[in-house]
């Protein structure tokens, strides 16, 4: 029988940008925030100064060294045996990102392999049994079944399955099979 | 009413890479053949040197001046019109290639934008109504219609819809709608 297949974002799912994010932002304003302060705002009003996460996300860098999500590898290693795994990135938004984000999944994640690797603009466009990710904007225009991973920025949207860690992911998972 | 989608391939479809095979061998083997030479040949032994075509695509530069296909820019404006266009490239394998490609396509198809830009490494993920591609390996698993571009290395295959150039396509697709 054919495998069922899952689409996993990066940012914010399988990379902990909200702890990149905060260091980044300590770095260069000396300020100290924690990712509650986040909880509720939306990308562009994460910090005083408007615009900053898209500004950090813009510079190169940025994805070369972001945390690994707690218990991500594990779990996409666990998953990789009863599903076809795709690691699917909206990263066309920022041309930079490209190379450091194969860099970040061949360093992180060396049991994927570049068939299953999928660089986009719109999600819209992918076509899994499962998608795992933060963006409510990804979720709502997928045709398959839908996992909200927890993010600052989507907390007040209750229209999918919601997890808060990859932890959850796999009971998720478990319970649907 | 929702516009029909397309997925484009990049190279031997967009891309004149057959072209761009050509005039690397001459450069560097001082041998100068035609596209007529490749003809039925498959890209592992279309040079007496097997395997030069992968060394090629591996190669920094290689896409970057690839000559564009004839009447291909025209086609897809005018496609643009009636279809939902996504750029689909199997890039993932050469990860040199990503920013090339992203530069190519700004450059010579300045009105697509990044949200219509695809890379990856197995197109049984992508999700469009119509595929375009001159792989037979793209096209056999695609769950859509599928329009298979002439190419060198395709000439013995004949369950897919066939075009030569880009007129074709657009006759084809006139003719579909």
């Amino acid at each position: 029988m054919k495998k069922m297949s899952i689409a996993i974002d990066m940012d914010g799912v399988l990379a902990d940008v909200e702890a990149q994010f905060l260091k980044w932002y300590e770095r260069d304003f000396g300020v100290k925030m924690k990712k509650e302060d986040l909880v509720g705002k939306t990308e562009h009003t994460a910090f005083p100064e408007e615009g900053m996460i898209h500004r950090f996300a813009h510079t190169e860098g940025f994805f070369l060294d972001v945390p690994v999500m707690e218990d991500a590898v594990e779990a996409v290693k666990s998953l990789s045996e009863k599903f076809d795994i795709y690691i699917v990135s909206a990263a066309m938004e920022f041309p930079q990102s490209l190379s450091e984000k194969l860099k970040w999944l061949n360093i992180n994640f060396p049991f994927i392999s570049w068939r299953q690797i999928v660089f986009c603009g719109d999600k819209r466009i992918i076509n899994t049994d499962y998608m795992i990710d933060d963006h409510i904007k990804n979720l709502d225009f997928f045709k398959g079944k839908t996992i909200l991973f927890h993010a600052f920025h989507n907390v007040s949207y209750n229209h999918h399955d919601r997890v808060n860690n990859w932890k959850e992911v796999l009971e998720f998972l478990d319970k649907a099979f």
